[in-house]
């Protein structure tokens, strides 16, 4: 069982519709709200060598990832803590902080408690014109796929090139950019946090098309030989790049660095110089 | 080292004004929106015997209960779930599902995660009239002190007295009795999840009062010989009533169920029948 199989299990309870995007949406005034919440924990997220300064940034970055991925503005976090040694506070909230105010938003409340291993949840909200949200909806066969900064950096730090120490311990969410897509008219977009290759298939499940990348556009971490480099591009975790549709007639969006790496399809499979993709990237599975 | 420590520390990075109520507002059209974020646990918070569905129950009620507390009207929940085992997913959702529809919400989101202990974070949403919020703020000497249900009960499961289970396993929040008292006047509201006295001292720290209560006047858990039930009472943790300030001129509130416990004072000190009350209750503490 993984993640994705347990999200049906929820879908059953709750309803299909309050499972399907980075982040719920919540009627507010003339805006939209949007919502999402992430929990990171010492084994499985916050990686050996961090200083709780930077745990704390990342903490809240995940979740400016997931309100930029809407084409939204972030405002507020809120972080419920649970620490395991009490002198890691002051670092992890001042790095959440730093985090905060350099992507616009503020830390408005949350919860201390004592905790066996460090586990950290953020709640992002953000805000939006009904206009310009973007969902993982709205993909149209003939759209480009594109593709924010270069993916697969966070897991070759991890894969041993160390030079790309920061990709992985400060993620950089791309606020402004996913504004300006979304003011650009892109069709649908999430962030790539699990890789590309799985980013795709997730929106493959919910648009009536497929997608196919020419592997000579796709943007790979560089000083790696380049099957490597290819792998980690597609299958990597870790990053916060944003993944996108965009109709060919706006494209290029002014202001925002991306690359054109492929194009939407009638046919509904994930494709690579015309070989399919596989269905694997970062995912926690479950014995 | 205890949890109100820990909160003068995260005080000082993300501000005092953002330190202070049960929820945190932002403003939503011609409403406020407040949230509120709660993390639990195995081992501090789930008591050995809880069905998965009692679990998940419990982790929406004390979210909706700090929503109740700022005589909000709870609307949504987002839910991270760290599972240690995977199964337990359906119970707990359904849990919580169940709670929501009781009182009004809906779950829209949520992050589900493997961890090593079992650990949830639900961080609820709810909408209110700007002019009805009500804070832990604006007690005024000569308001009365009052409390809704009996306070003590969930703590005297914990002492033995095993009539009390569904006190602690299944919380009731308050989301009724909040809004009708906010319409009706009150001047400042908490709920008592850490006991009635240590609500008092948080109370106190933040109004130019203090309070003075009645032992005669105090609700106690039946059945439990007399200067144990009073401990219970003042001292017992795991509840979730509303303790709130009201001026006299607006009492009694129509259609809500509570007991006149004492008045607010001009000395700044808490007081049962003319003696101290004692600055303790349930906190988590730090070695």
């Amino acid at each position: 069982m993984d993640d994705r199989e347990l999200l049906t299990v929820v879908m059953g309870i709750v309803g299909k519709e309050n499972c399907l995007d980075d982040c719920a949406e919540v009627p507010c005034g003339d805006q939209v709200m949007v919502v999402t919440t992430d929990m990171l924990h010492r084994t499985t997220d916050f990686v050996e060598g961090m200083s709780t300064w930077q745990i704390g940034w990342m903490s809240a970055a995940v979740t400016l990832s997931d309100i930029a991925s809407m084409g939204a503005e972030p405002k507020y976090l809120l972080m419920a803590v649970g620490l395991d040694a009490w002198p890691d506070l002051a670092g992890i909230m001042k790095g959440a902080q730093d985090c905060c105010t350099m992507f616009g938003a503020a830390i408005i409340g949350g919860d201390i408690d004592r905790h066996g291993e460090l586990t950290i949840v953020t709640t992002g909200l953000g805000l939006v014109d009904k206009s310009s949200i973007v969902r993982r909806t709205g993909a149209q066969p003939g759209d480009l796929v594109c593709v924010t900064g270069i993916p697969g950096q966070a897991q070759a730090y991890l894969d041993g090139y160390l030079q790309f120490k920061k990709a992985l311990f400060e993620p950089q969410p791309r606020v402004k950019e996913g504004l300006l897509l979304a003011r650009g008219g892109v069709s649908a977009m999430m962030d790539d946090s699990d890789g590309v290759a799985l980013s795709l298939f997730d929106l493959l499940s919910v648009n009536e098309c497929g997608f196919s990348l020419d592997s000579t556009k796709l943007p790979v971490p560089s000083g790696i030989p380049a099957d490597q480099a290819r792998e980690l591009a597609l299958y990597g975790g870790g990053d916060y790049e944003l993944i996108f549709t965009l109709p060919p007639h706006r494209h290029p969006v002014d202001s925002v660095a991306y690359s054109v790496i492929g194009t939407a399809t009638w046919e509904k499979t994930v494709l690579i110089d015309g070989s399919p993709v596989e269905k694997r990237g970062y995912q926690h599975r479950w014995e």
